[in-house]
């Protein structure tokens, strides 16, 4: 690779405390693009799939982009990638900020960790170089803490990602946090406990090699054909961050109240949104490398036991999360909530679903202040949220339950508490409800690491802010129908399939920046020829070799459901009342679509037709 | 009770060999009805229902109905209780022929059977006394040749309800043979090991005292009110039996081809018909206990195995199940696994069904000719039909696996044969297809034992064969929409919900008798004076009084489900093709119809208003 990627990737065996490099050659990049593409595939050549995720064998890779660090807008990302001790299948998390270019600008494309080692330890990679170091005075730390240990032990122009006590902990909802105080977070799937089992504390980064870009100009034309657009319709993201959409989504039924089961809220959605945020604890601004949007928020907690902390700013997940999901309307709490979860190193949207569950759970009496150690864990009820989620960081009383993500923790519990266990192949839903927009019923059913929303952002098309027309879909949605939805989750996918192995935002849709323009970008780094329908194809071919990951370790239509409180529960008030997702029927059409079998196992001609067969033959290894 | 049932019943301990008569309130009656419902009411004031299904303590009750043995017309049945060793279930399975009758004629209405003899042993019940026969001569005989020998032991004027091999051998999907050759079953949920578990073998009954009738010209007047009507509508039933539905119903698409999966078959369908029957193999005709419909049917097996034999005809079940099922065409293998399954006491259903999911598991190479002992196990592969069904009663090679029925045999083999394994709660669906009409899809989901088609046979009303106007329902129904689907089957389960309690066939419903005609059944042989409406609401109090045991055991919302072949699989051919039915959307309505939470536990408020709170209170012990 001269371009975009350097090839490079650094393999480290912890145990042996040593490193190899290696270089992947540019067909593989043509064949997967960068990233969580490249790597994976290369990846599965070696290791077997269904190695223990907590094992010293699983490996564990963090793995920039094809774009990452280039002047293209939003190039900011980097997949970690590995098995997920929370669902047990194969899985890739993004996170933006600054890590991941400067992780880049070291030379490298991407790490390969394996193997644990005995003591506490970090990586410092620099430009030709993996150190290793004693992590041993940071163990137990948070993630802000040990940043700022690290850079006043290495110099202030390192980067850390880190994980918290979570990971440590092994708690299965851990994130990797990345950037200190920037609070960037590799959150789902719980990829921060497999770091922890790894006994690896952080990875500091330092570099300055910035990627190869081809032809500056041409990417810089392709920037400026929809920077405006971009610009003018992310001016929202700007003012008021993601969290700026909680009362619009409150009022289409989107928002998921009281752990899935309320229909409206409109005085604490108006009370936890970003404009309110704005209005009171706003302290400033923050956007990840090379973006234009802008979207990140700092708050100053005003009240409560973290008053005068300056924190990362609630994302409209985390908003809805610890406010809407828990009927909590406290600003402060919310941002109290996100901060720990941050320090933690633990997914604000599977932590707020856990949390949420539990409240439900009290409520009902299927778990008592015993469990709780003497918490009144009732929906709304102010600091009970943030104990619950110290109590899962690290596994005191029923956080230990609640830690191993709401499927386990339901089995665990009993007494029906599966009724309201929301998740898709054991991981939580993100809050974006599928009864509001039923093309992401198909999508939460068959997104590659479970119920996530970002393998699609249907309801960018259902809503308009990213026209249909793109994808040869029309603008016109009815949100509560089936028509074409499963069509629409398809092309979505296959689409959306791209963003990570190039290290791109999702929120460039709203500048309209479709196939085309993305393949612009490529061939301006690159130097190559993608069509914008070639770059599709390549989407659905990765989305293709991750379900063929999946079902290698057994998945198939019997893991593609909905829970039931999705299914069948029928709210009866908001935007969405009255509306339940079709499942059977989009999943029947979207398996036609895919050219899958009606049990959604992807069928030889299709794999020979996207060139994954013979390519990768004998590639899925299961132990 | 002075009229319809004396209200005695005889509580047998074997592992005693004693036995005690106790009566019951007429109150009971009017709360309940009789057979199952009073019977189910009596029981669980006494045993705890989680009782291992296989344990001695299990209580196993054999219940005439109210009207069983009256001069009512198919006032034939009696209802087997207990708890299903294949769903762990609280269960009842109802069955005609002259048993029950001249079980009624002893004098006694029912039989409580607890306790495990040592050694296999049979009951005698006649009036006034019941006594116990060594039965290890017995033992290992199938059912016909039990009752033959016990008749000759006890006198030809004995009737005999026996298990076979497979009861002896608990297999979970087992049944209850009653009358020898005439081969009616207590078929379903496996109730068969039950009495093997207790090591009881038969149940010959010898009585004459027909139950006393408060006012039989009003009977008879009732009777004659419908008796035109039934009689022209059940001739197709006199000349075929209900194998003669077979090629109509591959019309609908509501036949299931191929293990579920395919969509028509309109030869194999003509060539298993009763029709053809009629025209080949047919050797006579039978009817139940008071019945003017006659819908059984002899047959003389001309080829094959079992060439010579003279067998019960298959039924519509057993058709579809060993014809279409299995693309079995021919009619003489067919009639020869009816015949196995008679007497070797095995649910044709349930055997039907693991047989047709061992053949594709077997075309799937999930099992090969080493799991089954040999037989290539396809579909329409000859003989190899019967040789399953012999393994499935003793146990042999795949059979052992299959003989637990299909949801636990996917659990145990594995590689994703829960894909094609069909059934909801642990019971394998009956042969009428919900994506034909989609009314079935809540009744399967919520049929308080399981994926059965008798707690609703909504397709009655759906194609018109009993009039929806009856219940305040349409006679106009899109099959495979979702309008009033819901209610319905809500008011089908609790119209059906009092039949078996009342020991008459649902047939009634061909002559249009509906509740207000069953009503006036009631009030002539008791005296009462009960409206249609009143009915009704038995029915529905019986039903939510079989949900509570239900939910006691753990059952809400999330059991209610139907398996992904019949909620995702697409049929492309056919009557039912692109047909699947909208289950969310149609539970939602069901559980607001029904008053339960929308989890599908039933209210306080519905339980106070259908007298059941506090009548029940304390009731549904678990232990």
């Amino acid at each position: 690779m001269r371009y975009g990627c350097s090839g490079r990737i650094a393999r480290v065996d912890l145990a042996k405390r040593s490193y190899e490099i290696e270089e992947w050659d540019e067909s593989i990049a043509r064949m997967y693009l960068g990233g969580s593409g490249a790597a994976t595939r290369i990846l599965l050549e070696r290791y077997p799939l269904d190695a223990s995720a907590l094992g010293p064998d699983a490996p564990l890779m963090l793995m920039a982009g094809l774009l990452t660090g280039t002047m293209v807008p939003t190039a900011s990302k980097c997949s970690v990638c590995g098995r997920s001790p929370l669902t047990g299948l194969w899985t890739e998390s993004t996170v933006g900020g600054h890590w991941p270019a400067k992780f880049k600008a070291t030379g490298y494309d991407g790490l390969i960790i394996t193997g644990a080692s005995e003591a506490p330890v970090y990586l410092l990679i620099e430009e030709g170089s993996v150190a290793f170091g004693d992590a041993s005075d940071l163990w137990g730390k948070d993630t802000y803490e040990t940043s700022e240990v690290l850079k006043g032990r290495l110099g202030e122009d390192v980067i850390v990602a880190a994980i918290g006590p979570a990971g440590e902990n092994l708690v299965n909802i851990s994130s990797i946090m990345m950037g200190g105080h920037d609070a960037r977070a590799a959150g789902r799937t719980g990829l921060g406990a497999v770091m922890g089992s790894k006994r690896l504390k952080a990875i500091a980064v330092r570099g300055k090699s910035r990627p190869a870009v081809k032809d500056a100009s041409k990417v810089q034309a392709t920037t400026r054909s929809i920077l405006e657009t971009l610009k003018k319709a992310t001016q929202m993201l700007r003012d008021y961050g993601t969290a700026g959409a909680v009362r619009a989504v409150e009022l289409t039924g989107d928002l998921p109240i009281r752990n899935w089961a309320q229909g409206s809220w409109p005085e604490g959605a108006a009370a936890t949104c970003g404009q309110k945020i704005a209005e009171t604890i706003l302290e400033g601004h923050y956007s990840c490398y090379s973006c234009p949007i802008r979207c990140g928020k700092l708050v100053r907690i005003e009240a409560g036991p973290y008053k005068g902390t300056v924190a990362h700013g609630p994302e409209y997940e985390t908003a809805a999360g610890f406010g809407a999901m828990c009927l909590n309307d406290d600003l402060n709490l919310l941002a109290a909530a996100n901060d720990m979860c941050n320090r933690y190193g633990l997914d604000t949207i599977s932590t707020a679903n856990a949390v949420a569950f539990a409240m439900e759970a009290y409520e009902r009496g299927i778990i008592t202040r015993e469990d709780t150690g003497g918490i009144e864990a009732r929906f709304g009820a102010g600091t009970a949220m943030l104990d619950l989620v110290r109590k899962i960081a690290y596994k005191e009383d029923i956080g230990e339950v609640l830690g191993q993500g709401t499927k386990k923790a339901a089995e665990i519990l009993g007494k029906n508490s599966i009724e309201f266990s929301v998740h898709t192949k054991g991981l939580e839903y993100a809050f974006h409800d599928p009864r509001a927009y039923t093309s992401m019923a198909p999508n939460y059913a068959t997104a590659n690491r479970g119920a996530c929303h970002l393998e699609a952002l249907t309801y960018f098309v259902e809503n308009k802010a990213f026209p249909g027309r793109f994808l040869g879909l029309p603008d016109e949605w009815e949100p509560h129908g089936t028509e074409r939805k499963a069509e629409l989750c398809v092309a979505m996918q296959n689409f959306m399939s791209v963003f990570n192995p190039l290290g791109l935002c999702k929120f460039l849709m709203r500048g309209h920046a479709g196939p085309d323009v993305i393949a612009d970008w490529v061939n301006g780094v690159t130097g190559w020829d993608l069509t914008g329908s070639e770059l599709m194809r390549i989407g659905e071919r990765l989305f293709n070799f991750h379900r063929m990951a999946n079902v290698a370790l057994g998945i198939s239509r019997k893991d593609d459901t909905l829970p039931p409180r999705l299914m069948v529960h029928d709210r009866r008030t908001g935007g969405a009342a009255g509306s339940l997702p079709h499942i059977g029927k989009m999943l029947s059409e979207y398996y036609a679509l895919r050219g899958w079998s009606e049990e959604g196992i992807p069928t030889r001609e299709r794999l020979i037709d996207l060139g994954l067969i013979p390519e990768t033959d004998g590639l899925f290894k299961v132990a």
